[in-house]
């Protein structure tokens, strides 16, 4: 079922993410200019029917006004990404960062691009690999007329487009059609999703705590691929993410040949800060958190100093290298 | 679609849960005999086709041999039910355990039990009010023959049951139809069930502070109810526990008049107390556990001391009630 409101978008990089946003646009009958570094990125999804660029003012030559262009890149690459976009962008354009950059830096650019007349937005997007199908959760920031205008790009997003699942309903002041949220003002959309990847990293760690309990209850000799499956079945614990435990745990059992090393890439440490600096306490997705470092920090120096304390208190065995 | 293997079960206890399997059993084409102390509760299923009693003797009068007893009654009440069944029963008979009981107590119970013949099964029994229609995730653990006997019983109370759901595949050793688990030896279903209760207080706490942190960033008034709904889409949190708190957040957005006290019943300590036992560090967990005993403690002593620490060293002012 096609949009009853095609609109052109701009994308700017086409890593998986940004590539599976152009199809999922152009399916429901969009059109896209897809701008990438990679020459090859870029080919890949003209063959598919976008136009292609590989060079920034080609990409922002083929937009029609007021253009609208889509950031999907590393955080760490969306502000040398503004400077060089800015100067070839003309008041009443709306750029969106849909990645996953710190909400504060939001707000600032938000600022420093209205200033040009260029409207910015910030879009958290949710979803992963599965998202091409079955849509992306969409958590927006920004003013309330760049975000309306921008209504059919998201609604195609989103999940719901064209199956049965239900309306949200409309928040006030702001706009909240079907599989997306117009969260609030610069910066809520990133900040949602923020707190949803810090919700993700207690759920997570509850989940990984739950199975090594029962994996070292040895007397049982439970199988935990087969308590993963029948979970996901009318118990109070069944979620996506218990989905993906299944799986996992039906390619490798026992988890062997992993190494225990768990990386992070932001969004968990930001929440804790908020949390700190708003007097909250969340304990679990602070120790959520801890644990990934801990679990990167070889031969710990802290347990180190527990043993020697031990040692000199208590004449306790050290354990040497 | 009724069972292809009709049996006859006797159901002990017919609060919610037990009154429920009743109904979900006759519904597939079982007979039951439903026994409680409440006259009134019994009444109530004789009406929907259930053979009742009152008395513990015409109960099990009215079983054919070999019989089934399920006990669905509170965990305290597990013991003295059992001390006044195990005279009127025979060699052959099975007992089912269906409600929270420590695992440790199972394994006692089936050694005592199997010194007449008597055999007892542990199932852990997951889904709350929705299970009636959606059927009961069920974790259960004794000997493999009459968990077999049984599993006619438990294909019609797990989900799935005349549904396109997936088929579990068969457990080395055990069953394991569809929906249903048979985890282990005696006291192997309760233990999967206490840590599947362990990993739900951890799931619960992270979802609650992230929607703390949210409401507290009051800059950007966020509206949570909205948030919880499309999270429910495409997002990687989404789970069942997140549909109940879009539903609780509807009735009720703020949360306001009600009391930040919760409960426990036991599964939590059991779970933390397990993995200390076990060497296994979970600490998730165990601070969902901590949180829910804090929140229970009035004017928290343990501050009290710190606030008069600070004030000893520091001169820092001590609030005072």
């Amino acid at each position: 079922m096609p949009t009853d409101k095609p609109m052109q978008l701009g994308m700017i990089g086409l890593g998986r993410m940004g590539a599976n946003l152009v199809r999922r646009l152009m399916r429901d009958g969009h059109t896209c200019v897809a701008y990438d570094v990679s020459a090859s990125a870029v080919k890949a999804l003209e063959s598919e029917g976008a136009q292609g660029a590989t060079k920034l003012a080609d990409f922002v030559a083929k937009l029609e006004k007021p253009r609208a262009v889509w950031i999907m890149v590393p955080a760490a690459v969306v502000q040398p990404t503004l400077d060089d976009l800015r100067p070839l962008l003309e008041p009443g354009d709306i750029v969106i960062d849909g990645g996953n950059s710190y909400y504060r830096d939001d707000i600032d650019r938000a600022k420093q691009l209205i200033t040009d007349g260029i409207h910015f937005v910030d879009c958290g997007t949710s979803g992963g690999v599965w998202g091409l199908d079955r849509g992306y959760c969409l958590m927006i920031g920004g003013e309330n007329e760049p975000v309306e205008h921008l209504g059919p790009i998201f609604k195609t997003i989103a999940p719901g487009s064209g199956s049965a699942e239900p309306t949200a309903s409309r928040k006030a002041g702001g706009t909240a059609p079907q599989g997306y949220l117009h969260c609030g003002p610069s910066g809520a959309g990133h900040f949602v999703k923020m707190v949803h990847n810090g919700i993700e990293y207690g759920v997570m760690q509850a989940y990984a705590e739950g199975f090594s309990i029962m994996r070292a209850k040895q007397p049982l000799d439970l199988d935990l691929e087969q308590i993963s499956q029948i979970w996901r079945y009318g118990s109070v614990v069944r979620s996506w993410l218990l989905d993906l435990i299944a799986d996992a745990l039906k390619k490798n059992p026992t988890l062997e040949g992993l190494e225990a090393y768990v990386t992070d890439s932001g969004e968990g440490r930001w929440t804790v800060f908020e949390a700190i600096d708003l007097n909250v306490s969340a304990p679990v997705i602070t120790e959520s958190l801890i644990r990934r470092l801990r679990s990167r920090e070889e031969n710990n120096f802290t347990d180190r100093m527990l043993a020697v304390m031990r040692n000199e208190f208590g004449g306790h065995a050290v354990k040497k290298l």
